[in-house]
């Protein structure tokens, strides 16, 4: 026998490579992965274990692979927040929408074809596109962190991508898109020519995991749903739904885009207990929307301050507010961190993230800004 | 604007396809996708439901990435289990084992690389490698269904794979693989060269998915794992623990081919609720030990009986037996189904496979195969 050398075929992209993920610090008030600050109450713990202690009766059987059920709750949800009405075959669902963006790559990215996003924004997409071998190619935001059309015309037609990424409100910025330059992408996107499939358009995919957040008047991409069948808005519950941990994503397309990604998906990806878990906490849609009414009031008023202790801040439609600009940012997240607050370094150099907690939370980050600014 | 001509770019070589799955039908007596039999018990269910609720509690809050807890209690099952002691560093777990071997493929994989396995063998594997674009070679394996080491070797050097999928037992036939044919392979895979990875062994991956039905003296490849860096052995609770609806799967290597996993993992894959009914289940191995006992008793006689009516038996190691032969297997098939009672059309042609059930369900098989034969 030969002695292995321990050596593993890893890829070589992958090598000396990290798992991703921001740092997980035990500090006191965590306002640094823009979690929603309200632990499920006592009524949706109450009616998660009962409705999973349902299905783990049967748990022997292999879960629904098309869990139409929980699809239509999700599309009755989406028609109660944003009153546009969506049948459950045009609702995909998966373990979190970085697993919906993974399905989106795998049916129209791939080795040979390319994603366009616009940066500074999710630091997670170029990492999908590595998994999946689709090229990334980023184009820029404004200064204000806006999207010009002209800009990304250009872009999508140098590039021509089979996937176009938009991030509305966008993260690590907050920035809503007008629905008038998602328009101008999608028309952008119907002149792509897509090696391997003439004829189609390039996907435009809208990332609108925070947009329960969004400003009343802000509208959703859902709106174009029905003109666009090349559109993907794609949203989670672990925002908006204070269910980080429960990891659902899901997106609305045209029937015949989430049909494709029947084609990739893993088949059982959905486990019975996530799907009864999720359709749980979506019974207490009525109470969860009043919650997020109390959170982006509460981002509000942090604006605000922020705005008046001479801050920068760009407008922001997420539970989370970018602010500066600082000379050493690093030193501010520091002097924040010692004080037991715990927020982002991340963005364009000089900005800080911070997330939208309790009224407490927030009492203490601003006490802790404050007091770092005031030593620096 | 340019009209949208509804044409998505999905990718060439997903044109056409379907999306992967047994036929699912609402029939009295299921013994097609080798489920556990029996459900539950109470206390298994209550566990579940007040670890699941203890979970949601803070399901604001993502879940732990590294679900530490979860492979160190799966590291002690396997302890018990085969006898082979683990740190928790050394399991990887995802949601499925379709998804770890996903993530082997993404890792190890992918364009420009070959995972070679031998056929018949488990049907999703093709769908695995297409979806990470990693090129799929299949050896065969003997008329009896074991595995010839000499073709395995020859297989090997000709198609330098990056990958080597084993099944033990194999599905569709239950076939088990000796140590030393495992150790052949093993030995092989140190001489291929990848593609990017010089002075790298090869990747051997067993499937041992029905692992705990396995006859008294049959070993696991887990025995081998520590003179091996590039082993590892794929397990899953759908089976044994009677969990297919909770997707738990899981491997168990060295801790650096774990490592590889955790870079192309989606970041926090596994929910919390997911990580906390795995671990409440995994309470309760003595109890779910003893059930495999009789499933596995139940398999040996089915076997006997099958033989004494005089059909072809393939030795089997799982919880379901390949039986045979029939000219026309199609039309047995539908007999059966006619009386109730569901199978799966697969494997080599004239082969069926039956999934071993409660004795109600055995006998309801057994009536209903010697009336249709009766008729046939």
């Amino acid at each position: 026998m030969t002695t292995p050398t321990g050596l593993l075929p890893l890829r070589p992209e992958l090598a000396g490579e990290e798992p991703y993920g921001a740092p997980q610090l035990d500090v006191p008030v965590l306002l640094n992965v823009n979690e929603n600050p309200y632990p499920p109450s006592d009524d949706v713990v109450a009616t998660i274990a009962a409705d999973v202690a349902e299905a783990a009766r049967s748990l022997n059987r292999y879960p629904d692979r098309d869990a139409l059920g929980l699809r239509g709750d999700l599309a009755a949800y989406l028609r109660k927040e944003s009153g546009v009405a969506l049948r459950a075959e045009q609702v995909w669902a998966a373990n979190g929408s970085n697993e919906v963006m993974l399905h989106l790559l795998q049916a129209f990215g791939g080795p040979g074809r390319t994603v366009v996003s616009f940066a500074p924004t999710y630091s997670m997409y170029p990492e999908y596109a590595r998994d999946t071998h689709t090229r990334w190619v980023a184009g820029r935001r404004n200064e204000d962190f806006t999207l010009a059309p002209d800009h990304a015309r250009e872009v999508i037609e140098r590039e021509q991508p089979s996937v176009i990424l938009l991030t509305s409100p966008n993260n690590p910025t907050g920035t809503a898109l007008p629905l008038d330059v998602v328009e101008a992408v999608l028309d952008a996107a119907t002149r792509v020519r897509v090696p391997g499939a003439l004829g189609a358009s390039a996907v435009v995919v809208v990332d609108e995991a925070y947009a329960e957040f969004r400003r009343s008047g802000t509208p959703s991409a859902l709106e174009l749903l029905d003109a666009h069948p090349h559109l993907a808005v794609s949203r989670t519950m672990s925002k908006a739904f204070g269910a980080a941990g429960m990891r659902l994503g899901y997106l609305a397309a045209s029937e015949r885009l989430v049909d494709a990604l029947r084609v990739v998906r893993l088949p059982y990806h959905l486990s019975a207990i996530t799907q009864a878990a999720a359709r749980a906490a979506l019974k207490h849609t009525d109470a969860l929307m009043a919650q997020i009414g109390s959170l982006r009031a509460e981002r509000d008023d942090l604006v605000t301050w922020l705005r008046a202790q001479g801050h920068t801040v760009a407008d922001t439609d997420a539970n989370f507010v970018l602010f500066g600009m600082f000379e050493d940012r690093h030193a501010v997240w520091q002097g924040l961190l010692e004080r037991g607050v715990l927020i982002r370094e991340v963005g364009p150099p000089g900005w800080l993230r911070v997330s939208v907690g309790t009224p407490d939370e927030t009492a203490r980050f601003k006490d802790a800004l404050v007091e770092t600014l005031k030593e620096n």
